[in-house]
């Protein structure tokens, strides 16, 4: 039993943080009074009071309270008790390096395989995947693992972002990286465009929102995936 | 004494591999009949051999003869011998993952302090600094440590890339990232922009190429820096 939202984005372009979200959140966290909000990620290197005031507010919104996992003296114990966890974008690197180095990361995968309903935008989604290693983060420190929840039988990679065909940038776009990721990986990747995400129900994960996702597998090329396929139809 | 080319690309927009850089090249490896090419960052997943392929192709229009680091039995020992050395570009996770493997890091660091020339491009030029924490790429595999070459006192950041006013994408800029880097770690970063070299000569490192580059530290705002800047004079 699963129960998660993982979303390729907290904000979208000229929209308010995690608006575009609080209607499904609201149907999500109908039985949750207190959410457990997860700021290892840091994004900008913002404290995690600030980061958890962020959270907050927009969840005050819906009528949810919401308390920072720092807050815990004891932060295995705020995840084995929680209700409901959100889990903040930021640095994927620090997230990671923190769920090990608090030892949160068990517990966190414990708790959710019990059905905990769960929110992980960007980094907190990206922990979600078999690994970390299609994050799009900058490695700024040094975790001492890269495996992560393997909640979905894959990796994710979230702000997917095509091609620029206009770009004299000579970069790798994200489609090259990927598949330099599968010369050394074999569980397939889905590219999660911002204002997608993932409705992860028992067994099933269902494309949501109005955008395409991309699906890459190490022995094809990639394909289009539509809004509202059972992802598990693709990993046979 | 070192003496080094780090440079941001190994090929500008609508040009050919090295073009930009040859007549640099060419001066850079008078003294140099041979060059030892590590083609371990293996850029989209090619062989070692075809890799070292486009290296030797770009060498051979200046009259230099190209050997893959692979193609030795004893990596150590292609090092130790090298009358010169380049690093192409590719993916930093995996380059670094295979100087440690194979233990060729130290070897480098050392051979490279004789003052042996080399030439370094993106991810051959991203290990010349303190660490590889500046890296723009996919963690993809999973290396020993961060920790590199340290042949300039401070962090490279190769094709570093303006904020686009444009992009109503929502990740992060690269001088975002490179702000989140310095909340834990201590030594500046360069952003090098496409076109943009660092010549070090002995204790001197110029800036090189047409574009001014980007100076973070952890307590001033970002700077540009022009070319011909020495950039020992920053780090005072």
């Amino acid at each position: 039993m699963r129960n998660l939202i993982i979303a390729s984005t907290s904000t979208l372009h000229q929209g308010d943080y995690l608006d575009y979200l609080l209607p499904e959140l609201k149907n999500h966290f109908a039985s949750t009074e207190t959410i457990v909000f997860i700021p290892y990620a840091r994004p900008g290197g913002i404290s995690h009071d600030a980061y958890t005031e962020k959270a907050r507010q927009a969840f005050n919104t819906i009528g949810k309270k919401i308390i920072g996992l720092h807050e815990f003296t004891n932060p295995i114990e705020g995840i084995q008790k929680a209700e409901g966890i959100f889990t903040g974008g930021g640095n994927t690197f620090l997230l990671v390096s923190e769920l090990y180095r608090t030892k949160v990361i068990d517990a966190l995968e414990e708790k959710l395989k019990t059905g905990t309903p769960y929110l992980g935008t960007s980094a907190g989604s990206n922990i979600c995947g078999l690994t970390m290693g299609t994050t799009n983060d900058m490695p700024i420190v040094y975790p001492p693992s890269f495996r992560t929840l393997g909640m979905v039988p894959f990796n994710i990679n979230p702000h997917y972002l095509d091609p620029d065909t206009n770009s004299t940038h000579m970069g790798e776009t994200r489609e090259t990286r990927i598949n330099e990721f599968h010369q050394f990986n074999p569980q397939p990747v889905i590219g999660l465009r911002e204002g997608s995400w993932l409705n992860v129900k028992g067994d099933k994960i269902i494309l949501k929102g109005n955008l395409k996702a991309r699906w890459f597998t190490t022995n094809r090329p990639a394909i289009e995936v539509d809004p509202e396929t059972e992802i598990n139809t693709l990993l046979t």
